[in-house]
């Protein structure tokens, strides 16, 4: 799940906490400074510097990337258990930390949430009121990059009405789930004697 | 959309047929004796065998197959005109046609619908009294043979409860039309300057 800050990512997700209940969601670290509210986490891991190198030095790192002037990155370990276990994994990534994943899981599904128009992302952001003027100005540049992409991704939800974007958004993994080419050998063999 | 005679498919489409509203249905053309209450033009084009072969000679068929002793063919000018204005199109096929329909058209999804079990499926079919043991046992035979290419399809839908089938049902449309590759260069651009 990729998109701007501003473009109601995290807004969609709690919308559709419910259906997420059995999906893991990964928590990133990041090097950012903690918002008023946020908690160290659950929103994401807070750290510093140094410790986010160590992490990737240590391979500790399924992707990372940086954002605005901070680092992020996703921890490799909480994914393989849940995937392992079985269950659907959950990443919010920006676009460089999104094709990383896709080239080391193709089966990775992407999906990306733009906001209504450009103008509505600045308004949003001001809105916001937590960056500076520079920051908001890199985070619309940024934007922007990622919007030219958008067709790298599997799926586009434009979030003009949310709840349509929800809608969509729960449709997109029930019909990924619904994929024939996930049927095993074993689970076709057993269909054919029911 | 393709699955055993008995598995549901006009039932699933029937529930939803509000959410269809906007989507081409295409109704085939078939040599099969209309039952009891099918109406010509309705659910099927019924014409004889001369006239089938004749849609076969003038290319007037987008594909065409032989089920249970039948011929079933899609007539070609409906789903170009619909395609044409924009619309969206849903082919009802079984296995042969729809790859026939797939090899012409890349881009179209394939959809299985597959009972709950074969046993359940042979109980449907006897349930509903409209055919011969002979042509049960071929109705049988045709479904594992189906079955068992389940995996060639994009989605696979078991209709082991109708609501469920009917929410599947939808998701994979609506999640169709929400792939990021449907964005044109102009839309793109457009977007840009929003």
């Amino acid at each position: 799940m990729t998109g701007a800050s501003g473009v109601g990512k995290d807004t969609i997700r709690r919308a559709a906490a419910p259906f997420l209940s059995d999906i893991a969601y990964s928590i990133s670290a990041t090097t950012r400074a903690r918002r008023p509210g946020e908690e160290q986490g659950v929103q994401y891991f807070f750290v510093s510097k140094p410790e986010f190198e160590e992490m990737i030095r240590s391979d500790a790192l399924l992707e990372y990337a940086d954002y605005v002037g901070d680092h992020y990155g996703t921890p490799k370990a909480p994914v393989a258990e849940a995937l392992e276990s079985g269950q659907d994994v959950l990443l919010e990534l920006e676009l460089v930390g999104a094709r990383q994943v896709k080239r080391r899981m193709p089966e990775a599904v992407m999906l990306f949430i733009a906001p209504p128009s450009l103008w509505e992302l600045e308004r949003r952001l001001r809105g916001r009121g937590t960056d500076s003027e520079d920051k908001i100005q890199k985070r619309l540049a940024r934007a922007k990059e990622e919007i030219r992409a958008m067709r790298e991704f599997d799926y586009l939800i434009v979030n003009d009405d949310l709840d349509r974007a929800v809608q969509e958004f729960e449709s997109i993994i029930r019909a990924e789930r619904a994929r024939a080419g996930l049927v095993t050998d074993a689970e076709l063999e057993s269909y054919l004697r029911s």
